[in-house]
This record gives C-alpha cells, sequence and structure tokens, in this order.
C-alpha cells in the first residue's frame, strides 16, 4: 500500500522488558524444572475479587439476558449510580468532585492513553523511572518529553526544582503517587510544590492515583484536589484495578474539574467529545461491580485485600532494614524498589536471584535510565510465598 | 493554563441530531401526556441476551470472585478461546483469518475511533451519508475528507467511480456493509470494485461489517475477505453488538492480514503496538459470554433474534413497496432508509410523524448532507410497537 504510517511510531523504541524476562525465566525453568520459582515481578493482583462485588457483577450480568432488565448502549460517560458513588469516594477523602466532571472508562491505561488525544504539542514532562504508558503515548503524538530524574537523592520524588533552568511554559505534567515502580509517595508539601509551579506555568498535571488506596501516612494525600489550587491545573485518573482487584475486570475514572480551560476552551468538553466520539462507554454489570467495591461492605472487603498485600510489602521492606539496604515504597504502596547490592547492575541482579533462590523481580533499569542498579519487587503474591522468598532472599543478601 | 489544545477539536460540527430529538420527543411528550410514543429512532438493540449468553457472562462472573479461577489483566489483544472462535466463525463464512490477526476489543466503535491513531496524514475517503464516527475521528486527527455520495441513482452504494477525477493515491476508505445508516448492502461485484480500486490506488479499506448477521442474500458477501485481493488492502472491524444484542456488553474485533505493510512496516505491527500501549484488553466474563454467542447453541438463539428484528424490517418495507416509496434498507438490515414523501425535508417529516402517529425515527439530514430529504426508521423495537406503527404509517403515507 502507498499509505503513510504515523511516522512516530518508528521511533518509539520496542520494549522487551517482559518479554526478556519471561524467555529468561523460561529458559531457567527448563533446565532446572525441580525448582520452585516464585514470582514477584508482575504488577497483577492475586487474590480474587470480593464475594459481595462479584455477586453484584454476577447477578447484572444476569439481569442483561431478562428483557425487564436488560440494558443496551451505556451511557458514554458512566452510568449516574457509579459517578455519583465516585463523587461520595471523594467526599470520603474530603474531596469535593462533582459527578459531572467523573468520567467513567475501561481502565486508567486507556485513558492515560489516550488522554493527548485532546492535546495539542506542549513540552511535557515526565519523572524517570516511570510506568511506561505516559512515554510511550506521547512519543506516538510526537511530543518532546523533559524527563526529571528521580534518585536515592529525592528519594525518587523529583521536584519541579529538577526542571528550574528550564523555564518551561504550558506543560503537561505526569505525576504518579503512590509511584509505579518506586512506591515513593509525594508528601503534601511535595506535592504541593508540583501544583504551586504548574500554577505559576500555566501547565497541567496528568495526576495517576491508581495506588492511593494503599496509603497509610497522614501527610500523603490520596487525591491532588486536597491541594489548594489543583482544580485549576490537575486532572485525575485512578482505577478499580488496585483497590478493588479490577485488573481483569476492567474500569477506571478519570476527573477533570470544570475549572480548567486552555483559553476559552474548557478541557471537559474536549474530553466529552473524545469520549462519545471514540469509546461507547462501560457495560452494566462491570459499572455494577465498581459501585458494589465502593459500598460500605464492599469497601471492607476490598481494604481487607489491600491490608493482605501490604503485610507482604512490610515483611519485604523488613528484611532490607535489617539488612541496610537502601529501597523506596512497601509503605503506601505494593510495591518496594530497593537499590541492587554492591553496585550489581538491573539484569545481572535479576540473574543472580533467579539462578540462585529462583525469586523472578522487574529490573530497574526498564522503567527509565535512572532504574539502572534498581530492583522492583511486588507485594501481590501470596503471603506463604511472600515469607518463603524473605526466607530465601536473607540468605544471600 | 497556557496549554495548546488539539485544535481539530474546534473545527468539528457539533451534532445535535440525538439531543436536538430528544429535545423535540420531549416537548411533545409534556404537551400530549396521554399520547403513546413509539420509538422507532435509536440504533441499540432491545431484546435481552440470550439466556445461554447470559448464564456464561455471569458464570465466569462469579469465577473471578474465587481464587482458583480469579483471573486478572487479560491479554491485551483478547483471550486465545475468542480469537479462535472468532477465526473459526470466519471459517464458517468460507474465510480464512488467523487467530493471531484478530483483535478482540470493547466494541467496534473504539476501534473505527482509535485507528487512525496508526496512520499518518493520508486522502480519506468516506462516503455521504455516513456513521459519523468515520467522520469525527478524521477530523480530530486534521485529515482532509472526499465524500462519495450516495443517493438513488446508485442505491446509495456509491462506488469508486464517483472519485475518477480525483486520481487519489494511497487514500484511507471507509465502507460500511450492510450500511448504516441506509441499509444498503453491497453485492459481491459492487465491493469487488472498491477493492479493485485499492489495490490499484495503494489504499488501504476499512471495512464495517457491524450488520453482517443480517445478511440473507446469497450475492452480499458477509466479510471483505471473501472478496480476492482484499488481505492486500482491506482491514475488517467487527461487532458483538447487533449479532448476539451486545451493545451494553462492549465487545468486538478487528482483523489485520498480516500481508497488509506500508512500505517495509506491518500495520498490524502498528496496531499491537497502539493497543498494548493504551489499552488494556477486554474482561474474561465479557470473553466467555462473547464465546458463548459464537458456540452453536449461542448462534442459533443470537439468529433467532435477529429473525425477530428482521421481521419488524419485513413488515416496514412491505408497508413501503405497498405505498410505493422508496427506500433502501430492510432486506439485510435492520434499517429503513426511506425517502419523505412528496419532497419533505427530514426534519418536517420528523415533525410530521412525531405530531401525527406519535412515531419517532431518525432524519437523515444526520447523516450528511445526501441524507436530506430521507429518514430511518429501525427494526430494533418489538414485534407488537412495529405493527402497530405500521397501521399508524398506512394512515397517513
Amino acid at each position: 500500500m502507498n499509505i503513510k504510517i504515523n511516522d512516530n511510531f518508528t521511533h518509539i523504541k520496542q520494549t522487551y522488558l517482559f518479554s526478556e524476562i519471561g524467555a529468561r525465566v523460561r529458559k531457567y525453568s527448563e533446565e532446572n524444572p525441580d525448582k520452585r520459582i516464585i514470582r514477584m515481578g508482575i504488577g497483577d493482583v492475586t487474590l480474587p475479587l470480593p464475594g459481595f462485588v462479584a455477586d453484584a457483577y454476577s447477578k447484572a450480568a444476569l439481569e442483561m439476558g431478562i428483557k425487564e432488565t436488560f440494558r443496551g448502549y451505556p451511557p458514554e460517560y458512566g452510568y449516574d449510580f457509579l459517578r455519583d458513588a465516585v463523587s461520595l469516594h471523594y467526599a470520603g477523602l474530603g474531596v469535593s468532585c462533582d459527578p459531572e466532571t467523573i468520567f467513567i472508562s475501561d481502565g486508567a491505561k486507556s485513558d492515560i492513553g489516550n488522554f493527548p488525544d485532546i492535546l495539542g504539542k506542549n513540552p511535557v514532562v515526565i519523572p524517570d523511572p516511570v510506568y511506561p504508558v505516559y512515554v510511550d503515548s506521547n512519543l506516538m503524538n510526537g511530543n518532546d518529553i523533559y524527563y526529571v530524574n528521580g534518585n536515592p537523592d529525592n528519594g525518587f520524588l523529583p521536584g519541579p526544582e529538577e526542571l528550574s533552568d528550564l523555564k518551561l511554559e504550558g506543560a503537561i505534567i505526569y505525576i504518579c503517587s503512590p509511584n509505579n515502580p518506586t512506591g515513593a509517595t509525594y508528601t503534601r508539601e511535595g506535592l504541593g510544590k508540583w501544583v504551586d509551579y504548574a500554577i505559576a506555568t500555566g501547565s497541567l498535571i496528568i495526576y495517576d492515583s491508581a495506588y492511593e488506596a494503599f496509603i497509610t501516612t497522614d501527610d500523603t494525600p490520596h487525591s491532588i484536589y486536597e491541594l489548594p489550587g489543583a482544580y485549576e491545573c490537575a486532572v485525575e485518573i485512578c482505577s478499580f484495578s488496585k483497590f478493588a482487584g479490577f485488573t481483569g475486570v476492567r474500569c477506571g475514572w478519570t476527573v477533570i474539574p470544570s475549572s480548567l480551560r486552555a483559553g476559552t476552551v474548557k478541557l471537559i468538553d474536549l474530553w466529552k467529545r473524545r469520549q462519545a466520539t471514540k469509546f461507547n462507554g462501560v457495560s452494566y454489570p462491570v459499572q455494577r461491580a465498581a459501585a458494589a467495591a465502593l459500598s460500605e461492605e464492599g469497601t471492607k472487603a476490598c481494604l481487607e485485600n489491600i491490608a493482605y498485600y501490604r503485610r507482604n510489602a512490610s515483611s519485604l521492606a523488613g528484611l532490607l532494614d535489617e539488612k541496610g539496604i537502601y529501597y523506596t515504597g512497601g509503605k503506601n504502596s505494593p510495591y518496594i524498589w530497593m537499590m541492587c547490592p554492591e553496585g550489581t547492575d538491573s539484569w545481572s541482579f535479576f540473574d543472580k536471584l533467579l539462578h540462585e533462590v529462583q525469586i523472578v523481580g522487574t529490573p530497574g533499569e526498564g522503567f527509565g535510565k535512572n532504574g539502572e542498579g534498581f530492583f522492583r519487587l511486588t507485594a501481590f503474591g501470596s503471603y506463604e510465598d511472600t515469607t518463603e522468598a524473605c526466607e530465601r532472599l536473607n540468605g544471600i543478601l
């Protein structure tokens, strides 16, 4: 064919991270069929949906088979019952979000990936290390990316001072807190600096709060709207994936305050138009399941699952504390981001853990240049596996 | 904020079609509370999911609440069981589609809307009248659109001869057959002309076959891949919405043959990258429901529902035949696209039907300039309502 493709795609580095991990694990398994491997690499939950949530999901699916309760095309921005429930969830955090500003989707990843659709060419600010979707979705649109360096000096919580020489105006700034992959979490003060910077420079913050349910410490905001001024400069994208174990159910949301304007254009109107054109809503059973997760009984069950993962994270963090190994996360996050001991590089440490103690983690290098020399472990495994992993790690760290 | 938006959004005409219909119906209802309105305007199904399908959906939702059967992130391109089932569906049509070339999504609308992401600036060919998503998603990317006119002379099935003066090279050509909104359906010969044209000009056809399950006549292709050469020039996007009543369940698929190349780049590789970056797959319960719909028992039940709608379409078509009113559709489609009698314009005819016989349809003008003077009725209502609508229409046509 003589058609032109989107050339930006050819500039994107192929990520071989998880396929390379898969290949190395496969090879090792084949050569050592008697060894039991413990997988602590993937960011997926393992506990099933709470029974209360699965029942709501299943019941709503049955309703779709009955004439009186069947539902066709869902509302493009979400059923009112779920937009209201999310709004109430925010009220519980002390934050006011009008249901009309909450857009239900099939997941935070879709919203993060699709958001650049409504934006023009702006400088884009992304921390490194980082969740790769921020980078790749912007490269696909041909945007210029300015990385801000996370490192032990700033506890992997880079602030706007990293940008001071650049004098950016009207930037798009991505912030993920609690962070994937580092588990680091901005305090109110740290996040406030970004909000102030965004307001001073006319920039937009895209705030990814997918892991907010893991937060336990008091000085850590669950939502960027806890910060003064955030309604004037921030979109927030969140998810049921980690809160309610919905990685396989697919539901998330995006908040776009109606006060966000570029010139005379309201951002919320652009997103409405984008979603009405390129998306057709989330199914009724999924939204019923999500609303069940936000109910009192559902939330209680979801938080029990999170407590389970958090106990795993504590065990891992406790071991690293004992060994005096530097790490971030483990407290307000299911992720532990540890420094590879003795200056080992990420992939060598990956091989060492795989070969010596049969533990699979994720080499930090896969999340950006500042990830080299670091390693991500996740707390999403079973308690038994995590306990055994700690024992195995204890022997070699 | 000082950020730049995607300026293309400001060039898109706001569509007030369905909101305008809603407003007029609401006003009439309020003024005439005793009148029973029959709605034949919307393209949404009304029959519930077949019990067999709803049971599979519900059972899989319950599995998500059990440790042993819980599933996390779905594969980004679809579970093998569903890709295999869709491949078998094609085999039943006499068409060969490797499961690896079939991408499961949350609906045809998403895929149609997102497809321009992977393309560069190409001339875009779109029939008029048309499903608005083709137009709007291309305008959002700033593409130039060339319309081909559908009208009674070509039976609302414009061919490439409409483009002969333009000498386009490397175009993106949208074809929907059976067509929304006209219900018109290309024969093998008519569609073959587009395939030949695409090959001669190095163009790509985006073939929307969402309504293929309504086809009954022999010379009408269900898939563009029934045509020689289509694997070299066509992508096919289809949906469970109309076949299995999935408008509220959200599942569709896109076929991208691995033989489709732009220069040395395989289109399938671009789509894989797009979906892996900006999409996270379709939930397990939905894919189980979709696979159930494609099973022998499921297909039988789905086709019974389609026969029900088809009977409605026949009643409407029969009435127009009797009255000698020109129309397309009604045979291989749930849509009837009728000429407004006596040269009435679309909106006047809308008002006439609403006020005189309390029937709501869709003014053709909402689907493009060639829709002026035409009117869409759908067969998705109940048999009883459709029968009564025919009686009411009989009195005034």
